[in-house]
């Protein structure tokens, strides 16, 4: 599991941070498919109005970009979240008898929020890489728990959820973006980078964001 | 209490929301003196944080600016937090025995966050409107609370928090801001605005502000 | 050939300055052919360029989306741009000589500049609808110069260039980006949008594109 | 002349391109009061909309600062626009028989327009050294081009315009604005900066700044 050099680094900076999202209950509860439905659905009716402000995120990285391969991969991410992931949501609320419509009208809890506009902020204010930093945490955190899930005994209840970021498609994204992370830092900050402040304040943007994560799961009790 | 009909507007389109914000406990008790001194420290620490990101709002609303009235105006706002509100709750902190260097390193909360980051996501992703919308609950806010306490029989614990808003100066500013908002709304939506999609937009951010300063009050248990 | 009711709006606002560009001898010599080579391909050189803006423009258009349906015609547009013309473009090139990495290192003329970063502010400085004001020109401008030349007896020099902005593809993309900013400008500014200072903004905005548009024809004396 | 040492490495890269800007004709017949009136009036009837968007930049600064230090530097410039270079701009004009309605109602040139914009993209698109980068040469050029003309037996046709220039306030601004840049890129980029290719990004955004103020100077003939 090493989507890339510079989340490695990210990473084991803040080991207790990362494990208290990547282990965190709620994700070993889908696992072994003891996480009660309405939990769930109702972090899935969470996770549609994330995904909205996830995609303008990666929305606004294609306009941050410094060149046209960052483009590409900008524009494939917002592809993949847009034309995959929130239609994936929408079908599995659907056939849980939530409809899109009520999805829509699903008000956005502060831990949503706080996150989100945590990583728009971070890419507004910043450059390219401020926001790669707030970004990272999402992306490969849920392809890490979806490998080490889909790796796993997992029980058959949240088989869909698992198989989606454990799968070829979803893991090779988190190697394209893993790699856009890599050659993003160091065309600009060179080899040396995890001795420079900017290198430090990014650290510090990905570990908010992972604490913002753990905290998405605990919107709802279970 | 009257500083803009814009605002005036939209404190009635959310009257449940906007006294939990201005009656709130934590705000009464700061009047009647019965809140507990390290909550209020708490409080000040977490605003410190909150008052620098409020002027990087506000800083954005210059660039956002269409004349150079609104700019004159977003200036001076600028100026009142940087080099007075700021100043004062340094100097407060400092006389309570935090230091400046404490008060720097305070970990910002997530209701803090949750706050400040979504006024800048609405000034970056919108336009000066969006931006006036999401601002006018704290500094309006503010001026109704410190106004309605100042003219209380306050207790002398908080009265330099209450004369501080209660004061002049900020009053004045409340009244300036207040213009700046209604002649906002009026060159760019006209006199019927309040049926527009634009303004509903507006009065959802106002109200999602109005929300998050609540919580900015729970932050600490009292 | 009305993309849009507020583009034909626009258009009939600024009519010398929108004929001023889609009818520039620059174009005309495009249709019967008598335009120099070098000019087409240092016109290319320099579209190359601003393509890459103009698709980062697009992408900040996902980050400034309301709701999901402008986000997937915004995403749309970047993909076409990115996938399809800078494509063309890059192959086009190739086939006169002109290399990739000689493409690459193209000086950027000030005209092409003024006008991709002036849309780049509008689109950060204002809302969606600033963005898609100085976005339109282009946009919808090159569908109808396409459509225009594409029915005419043109020469075949450039032929394909002509049959690309006449064909389908890029025609039914006018007729999506003209619906997106048609149900844009209502939903938020109502059916009197043309009453309302904003419109009179966006007017403002459409007309500079405009004139920019006109200036980009003119980088090359023909 | 050295009010910051990363000015003075960027100045250095580019010595033909800061040459031609600081010593352009324009700028010597200023010097030499043989500059024609109209021509002068021209170019302050176009520096007044350039101060304008140049203190909308110096507000985005403002948002994209990372301390309250910064923060301060910055809200000092754009007081010292706002309420010092703009007004004296207004007043000088309405001396000459200029009126501020006029002023306002003057025409952006596309050399103007291209300057300021390119500024205000770098700084939306990119952190705050982007922004300092493309800031850079307006404010520190004119502190050099001043003190060299204050130093010199000047005319005085235009002293009052040397006089600000040359001046005490303008220069010690200067001296802060070189400071607040060396702080930014020490503490994020280290004391190899030059090595990075962040800094590489800065170098160029200087560069072609530097070559849009040269542009300014041609906007008039003289």
């Amino acid at each position: 599991m090493n989507y890339s050099d510079v989340f490695s680094t990210w990473r084991d900076l803040h080991k207790t941070e990362w494990t208290s999202y990547t282990r965190h209950p709620f994700v070993e509860r889908i696992g072994d498919g003891t996480l009660p439905k309405s939990a769930f659905l109702n972090y899935l009716r969470q996770d549609y109005i994330f995904l909205k402000h996830f995609s303008r995120a990666w929305g606004l990285a294609i306009a941050k970009s410094s060149n046209i391969t960052e483009m590409h991969t900008c524009s494939k991410v917002v592809h993949a979240l847009l034309d995959e992931e929130i239609k994936l949501h929408i079908e599995f609320c659907n056939s849980e008898g939530i409809s899109t419509d009520e999805l829509e009208k699903t008000n956005e809890m502060h831990q949503n929020l706080a996150y989100t506009r945590f990583v728009l902020d971070a890419g507004f204010s910043g450059d390219f890489l401020d926001l790669m930093a707030a970004l990272a945490p999402c992306v490969l955190g849920y392809g890490e728990i979806g490998k080490r899930l889909g790796a796993s005994q997992y029980s058959s209840v949240y088989e869909k959820w698992i198989t989606t970021y454990a799968g070829k498609d979803y893991q090779s994204l988190c190697v394209e973006v893993g790699t856009l992370i890599d050659n993003a830092v160091l065309t600009r900050l060179g080899g040396n980078y995890t001795s420079l402040g900017k290198f430090r304040d990014l650290s510090q943007k990905f570990k908010i964001a992972t604490l913002l994560e753990k905290n998405f799961w605990e919107m709802t009790n279970i």
